[in-house]
């Protein structure tokens, strides 16, 4: 059997990971591998290659993706689908694992409904996508955002300051929550729920009656720029705040053992689907178990936020 | 209520951030929160202190137990026992906290069959406590031993060698399975699977015919010592190889962002069953989710091992 | 004899190292040691505290200053001159090591100039002392940033974008200029070089037309915002690009171990000044050497830019 | 000009930054820039590759060298430097920069004295090469250990333990004193220092009345096992303690800015004496300076220790 692998949308660590595995476990069951560069535009640009298991050494523990990653509006037009269909048979590959955000999977099953066999494995730092508990890259972009909070507590604690610390996660406050559970940030702000900038400014006030005068508090960038909530804060408070936007460092790094792991096993998953010819599946990890559903069914669905981790995190941070 | 926590057994990252939550969901809740410290040792030498909010600032990303942790014989005795009980109801504490590995957590259930509300919380890098799916410093530890395979690999490569790499666990090879699946080792020796050194032999050759000089072959400490490995494999294939015994370097650092999580929401778990008076309890993650079973009937069942896992790791070291 | 030890301006990965340094020389010594807490205002303020060997237990490997660190125009005007110093008289103490950057050092003189035997340990990540080839925190920083770069990289591998990225050193460019050899910048602007927005224009299409899609470009915050450079850029360029400002990041983290023996070295010589009753000094390296300047005559000198190490920046980003 | 580039010995971090910078700075000046594979053995085998901007894209901050290293005997033989040099000359090669430790460095002078414009670069984590004051890979080996010792100490101090640690450097102390100094070691010992084990057990009992009960004792390779210690240590002491032996662990790893830095402008100035037609040197750092000196005399002085930082690490573990 000929597979395709592409990776598409924002990179996320992990994805390398997931892609030795495609090709280790697809050449261990006989199949030929192939690798398509920079997402869907490759599949149009016919920019196709084939990958050995020597492709894939020393790419496990790399950041980013090295069959790298595009946005491609073109694939979305009912051409760009005949042309993808085109190419895709002439090589003959039968089918496709797509490795990316919502979108992406929603092109995967675009492939699927044309004929293709195409699985769709989550891989996107925000843990946004519904279905699966946990996506490939939001481990490492919550442990590079907490190695960045504990690096900022340094200077906050030295200087006593209160930093406003944006975090990303489009819609979803994920990272953030996530982030900020681990840092032990003071308030946490995201997108999932209201917040009231009165009772930040409350919880500071409490703080500094304790005597405990720096103060760390994050934004989901779904929420509003953190430069907007420092000033905004600096307003009520009439106290000196700093801004630090983490931005793409989140996305970069050697991933975690466990975005590799994960990466690897939900691999694995998705070449067995497409052994046993099932399309149109999304790998996930469910209850803590791997398994897949339906992309269509499952992407109708709203991704669900943890409340009760928030509350717990707003309890810690008394 | 007067809550006591204390930690036991080998350290393990991320029991700060465990007695930390204890401390403030504690205060949170109106209790009185004390730290035994050095373990059991501490109940009976009465060396517990008061914990309030400021004594746990600064702790969640700390490696290590700043209540440290010693062993006990003495606490295993029934004199030991009636002086731990009474000096905990000098001190009108009601409810102790346990945060250790399976040794730690019998002791939880012997205080709790004396009247004690006592409640264990699973920290051990070992991940070999039944009933739940993942235990306090785990992470941590795999991704330790991962990021130094990683350095390894770096030597290996260069200088094309073969190095046997042996990692903690007791008895389970929970961490050299999950390190080595992250790091993409060439062979896994645990003590829950049967091994064959003559199909490590095999695999060095196989990978020695395609061209790939190097090798990192892991074996769990409860197999047997990599220096015995080393010397046996080098009967075998008459080819030299380097050893490291990576130790109790696993045991240190800055606790990852999982293992932060997952001690907050434990402790906050444990919280939750002192404070509705129930004692005897184990709080675990089964099906990804927080819950506690009976400690009695936990500790007798057998820790799962992922053959799963095992077998995927095997597939992708071709 | 009783010294006071304090840091003092922007906190610097290392300060730790320092004042331990000093107080266990000290103590060595059979000299009391003083803490003054946030700078210079804690002199005014009387915010003085006896360090003994286990104050600086642990604290070597912390980013941030324990004895934390403040503005303190007081401290400037001749009246606070005259409360620090009886401050310091009523409390016996002879000598005061201060810890810090450009004004601090210079607010070390000012004690000297009145009595004191006052001596100054440069620490700043900016390294832009006159007179010492490096400065305490300047390493640690460095390597954050490289780090961080290395990170960045990925995401732009990936995506084939370019990067413009904020680096700290107030009017210095030495954290951009060492931070881009180390990562490999395609380009680096300093304040203490006239730059061409059109040069960097045409290394960028030179790139591309090699085929390498995404460059990192690095610009030192005494040049311009990253904001105002991105704009200009993509006006000229007509391409996307992405921005990043790593502030406060710089600041915090564990000292490398370059700059904890920096810090232990530089306290020590201070320590033997101090002994010596040399006060009105600077510890500096100069020509890989530890040895001390006087303040005064220092401090009037021009920081010097390695313009050599800026050329091959140049050529190694062809 | 055509200029090989080949690195010998063992690997140290920031081997890939100085080929790269050779590279680019070779190709800056118009040559043509060839790496020889696996050391030595390569020009013999003539394994050798032409390198271009893209060879060396996205290596700088790669542990390890992907160039490879080896041993290689025959080169040794009169026999196999006549092949050596045949095998440069047929290719047109004029000159050979050789990035390694001392051997590596008399090969090089070999080469020249049969008329290759041969030049040595200091690439071993050893820091033990004389005429230069640091070498390639020694700061990144120096803060891996300190880092590791760092997460001992969270073990040591959990458990109030004694950790003996092996450090690597050969006939070295270098590294263990600079991770000693860097991490705060309680007892270092070097083989260029008689040491006295009844003084380290004073220190250990000093401390252990003061109340500190952990303790690491760093022990260089180039004295004896940390395993002997140990042992001698438990028997002269009563105590438990114990062993981790670092290994290769400290030569891997993404290098250091510090050493990419000290890498790429050793490289700069490698090309230079090449492109100046002057062969038979050694690029060295000389009081913070980068310049050269003439193989055959430097390789007969005797590497310097510095007692001076010794003294004072001794000062600080009080």
């Amino acid at each position: 059997m000929r597979i395709a692998v592409l990776t598409s949308g924002g990179d996320a660590p992990g994805m390398n990971a997931a892609v030795r595995a495609v090709v280790r476990k697809g050449i261990f069951n006989n199949c030929e591998i192939f690798g398509i560069r920079e997402g869907f535009r490759g599949i149009l640009a016919d920019d196709i290659i084939p990958l050995q298991l020597g492709s894939v050494a020393d790419v496990i523990q790399r950041g980013g993706t090295f069959l790298r990653t595009a946005r491609c509006d073109e694939f979305k037009t009912s051409a760009g689908m005949d042309k993808a269909i085109a190419n895709l048979q002439r090589r003959e590959i039968e089918a496709v694992i797509v490795i990316g955000g919502d979108g992406s999977i929603r092109g995967a099953n675009a492939l699927n409904e044309r004929g293709v066999i195409a699985v769709g494995i989550p891989g996107t730092i925000d843990n946004d996508i519904p279905a699966t508990e946990v996506t490939i890259g939001f481990d490492t972009a919550v442990n590079t955002a907490s190695n960045a909070i504990d690096k900022i507590r340094d200077t906050a604690t030295s200087h006593q300051r209160t930093f406003i610390v944006e975090l990303m996660g489009r819609r979803s406050g994920a990272i953030a929550l996530a982030a900020g559970l681990a840092a032990g940030a003071e308030s946490i702000l995201v997108p999932e729920l209201p917040f009231d900038l009165d009772e930040v400014c409350r919880r500071l006030e409490v703080s500094h009656r304790r005597g405990k005068l720096h103060s760390i508090i994050l934004v989901a960038e779904g929420v509003a720029s953190a430069y907007e909530v420092a000033a905004e804060l600096t307003k009520r408070t009439n106290q000196d705040n700093r801004v630090i936007v983490l931005g793409h460092l989140q996305r970069g790094g050697s991933p975690t053992a466990s975005d590799r792991i994960l990466a690897s096993r939900m691999a694995s998953v998705a070449v067995d689907l497409v052994l046993a010819g099932k399309g149109g599946r999304l790998v996930v990890v469910q209850n803590g178990r791997y398994t897949d559903v339906d992309i269509s069914s499952a992407m109708v669905q709203p991704a669900v936020f943890d409340e009760e981790a928030f509350k717990l995190a707003k309890i810690l941070s008394i």
